[in-house]
């Protein structure tokens, strides 16, 4: 009899016995020590940590709700999706996603590698740090694991296996809602806007139904372009970073959609990070250099992607077809105009929706507040309605730069 | 304990024993009949009767392999979801499917209304009969089985339950071989050309890039595209009809894909019957009334599909997007370029795959069948690499027509 034998919620005390009953990785009768260090939206995570060894792991645990609300009601099987999907990573993608130790179904929990030593990537860019690698190493997870799990890649048996594996309903109507509704409506009225650009937003964006319209293209392509087992919430807030080391955590809104949807997410965190710096950095040379570094990296992010993409499709395809000319770049093309509808809906959504990022609500004064959002919309919605003509990182650039051009500093 | 308290593949002896003991419609102790009446291509049919009641069921069960060959394994719960989607059926569109009114998950079968009072559509049509009610039937069918199972109308999150429930990994398989590709590359070497067509086929098809790097665009949409419960076999050959009433049977295939898939069956089978008949009616006031009826249906399963389409969306969409303004018509334009798509697919397929059809194999004559079969495969060209065009019931019978007239009769 353990008290582990049926779920509940549990306490940082809670999880010291379960490190000790549970979890093989610390000297018997070691003093453990435990704190619930999770900020994010959905599940709670704890740190164990031995004082005098210095081992330590994660525990992350999923609640009956989510942590930012019980009114989002979840099944607890999106732990499972998850741990399951960060050893698939870790098979597809070595190094870039934190090990998994251990996955228990009935605590609805899993004990993983702890990256005490990593920083949350956004937090790291709202202090204008700089990662080199950043770009290679996002952009080799993106391909391995989005082309390898495709029908590119995977027996179309088991690709049809693991598309029912990980059906994931509910995490998807959140994503339905949050990204692909309700920044172009307010149905729910959930919206969050700055006041400031309240009427802008009324003007250019709630105002305009031909956004609408592609918003709901995009939106019925999620819900039933089962293209590759995705991320599904790829942003710089899932992704832990030092210099020499990119480890992509929180999976649990993976399921079977389409690959633009990661790849969307990095452009939009990207660009969310440049404004930041943009609207910030009051010295000239700082602000080059970590603007610069943002820009350069959007560019790599999206033209390394295309090179790795095209170099990995002849290596790995099985599909018959995947070898006559033309397949791979008419494939790629689709990616890429679903990467720039779905980094117009990642910045509209982060901009209005209810939940923000740091990078725009942390710009304090207004006016460089209001330009930072408009540069980022105006942007989005070239995004979005001209997603078909995006193809290289110089496309995504331009775009940026020249709706920052025409929103001068005030 | 009873004989079928663990499965086996039944003798009509077996399906006697079987209907007195598990079927609850017959008199206690009558004398029953039976007999194997099926001649598809992947189950075996048993009718059953009391031939003095005039009582009749239909049961029809899996075998471990396909009827065709044991070389397809296929498994048995292909079975279940037959028998659910006819129920799912009887709800969606009453009448158009049989009733079923037992499924028995042990031995694989299910028993169902007797249509023997109705004949399978592809026997009728090369006798040229006609079914004035045909177009108004199947295209009531297919916008409630399509529309109302679509992310338009159903709850997301059910709907992704359905998704996963009737995933259908082997029988998508044959399609995405037989249909999606061998036709385009012989890659199994299992095609099935008529010798004198060969090196046209050489010519237009086999050495077309092009060609197949559209099959390989609508391969990739059959193997991904979620987006409705489909039927996924609505072939002529899976309809009983007579005049008054049709009867869609044989869903095995049915999954989550693409709507046009089935649309596109139909436009295709009209066109092999229409072809038949243009090829075998020496006399030409029958040829004009049987053609004349083909190519009358043809244009109103297209231009019915569309005004129904559009009929029942505003009437059942739930989908918050779905009124806005040109969504509906976006979304049918994608259906429409499938269907043309999936109709070429098809065309090509029956000629040259491993599993033709009667309407062009029963061609007596050696010209008129080389004829008959350029006429279908030069529109399929047509309705596969122009699919974005076709629209209207026009469009399709247009391109039909233009084929005729540049293959003279000899």
């Amino acid at each position: 009899m353990s008290k582990f034998d049926s779920y509940f919620l549990m306490q940082p005390a809670d999880v010291v016995d379960y490190a000790r009953e549970k979890v093989d990785r610390f000297a018997a009768g070691a003093r453990l020590e435990c704190a619930e260090i999770g900020d994010g939206n959905i599940n709670y995570i704890f740190r164990v940590w031995e004082p005098q060894s210095e081992h330590s792991v994660v525990i992350k645990q999923a609640g009956p709700t989510a942590r930012i609300s019980d009114a989002f009601v979840l099944s607890t099987d999106r732990n499972r999706i998850e741990a399951e999907i960060l050893m698939l990573g870790q098979l597809l993608a070595p190094g870039l996603v934190p090990q998994v130790y251990k996955y228990d179904e009935v605590m609805s929990c899993c004990v993983m590698e702890d990256l005490s030593d990593y920083v949350i990537m956004r937090r790291a860019l709202i202090e204008h740090k700089t990662f080199p690698l950043f770009a290679d190493h996002i952009t080799t997870f993106m391909v391995n694991t989005l082309l390898l799990t495709s029908d590119v890649v995977l027996d179309h048996q088991k690709k049809k296996g693991m598309v029912k594996r990980y059906i994931n309903p509910e995490l998807c109507e959140i994503t339905e809602d949050l990204v692909y509704t309700e920044p172009f409506n307010d149905y729910k009225g959930r919206n969050d806007v700055f006041a400031p650009n309240l009427e802008w937003v009324r003007q250019h964006v709630y105002g305009d139904a031909a956004l609408r319209l592609e918003a709901a293209k995009l939106k019925f392509g999620f819900m039933t372009h089962a293209q590759a087992l995705i991320h599904g919430d790829l942003h710089t807030g899932s992704i832990f970073i030092k210099p020499e080391s990119t480890k992509v955590i929180d999976p649990e809104f993976a399921f079977y959609g389409p690959m633009g949807y990661d790849t969307g997410n990095i452009v939009a965190n990207l660009i969310f990070a440049w404004a930041n710096g943009d609207a910030t950095l009051g010295d000239p040379l700082e602000r080059e250099v970590f603007c610069g570094w943002a820009a350069k990296t959007l560019v790599e992010v999206v033209d390394q992607f295309n090179q790795k993409f095209l170099t990995a499709w002849p290596l790995h395809a099985t599909e018959v077809f995947a070898r006559e000319p033309g397949v791979d770049r008419w494939y790629l093309d689709n990616v890429l105009s679903d990467t720039a509808g779905v980094a117009g809906l990642e910045i509209f959504r982060r901009i209005l929706g209810l939940a923000h990022v740091k990078d725009i609500t942390s710009i304090a004064d207004e006016g460089a507040r209001v330009r930072a959002e408009r540069i980022c919309m105006q942007a989005g919605l070239q995004f979005i309605k001209q997603r078909a003509r995006f193809r290289t990182g110089a496309d995504f650039l331009q775009t940026l730069l020249r709706s920052a051009a025409e929103h001068p500093r005030l």
